[in-house]
């Protein structure tokens, strides 16, 4: 399991009912892949949003976002924190 | 008082001691212009951190950033969370 940081970069206008909507469809299913999410961040002005999660590879977090309507345009596996 | 996660798309093979050596450059200044960085998270393989913090706006964390040797390459504020 690693930690993943994967970032949608056109969600302009993303209101906070939206986001939880799309949040709420991915922990749906999460499950049937090991995923984790673990939070979003969105700015609807840039429309970028970031999505922390827990999984066993990236493409485990693509399988789930892109069964749930939104796959992420980049990620990257999270191994330093401060 | 905003909620603000910065990017910096540059720091390939940043080690926990070199984020963390960052973090705290950062958060021994803060005060100065009243930013709180609460998280910074790395993948040295893409070369990107990404910092959460609290803060007045965008350029008090760029200020911030700048004076401890990192400034950020974008920035977006959180007006949305899930």
């Amino acid at each position: 399991m690693g930690q993943f940081m994967d970032v949608h970069t056109n969600m302009p206008g993303v209101t906070a009912e939206a986001l939880l909507e799309a949040h709420r469809a991915d922990v749906a299913i999460q499950g049937e892949e090991n995923v984790d999410f673990q939070k979003a961040w969105g700015d609807p002005k840039t429309g970028h949003v970031f999505c922390l999660s827990e999984a066993p590879d990236a493409d485990a977090v693509q399988r789930i976002h892109e069964r749930a309507g939104h796959p992420y345009d980049e990620i990257h596996e999270i191994t330093v924190t401060a």
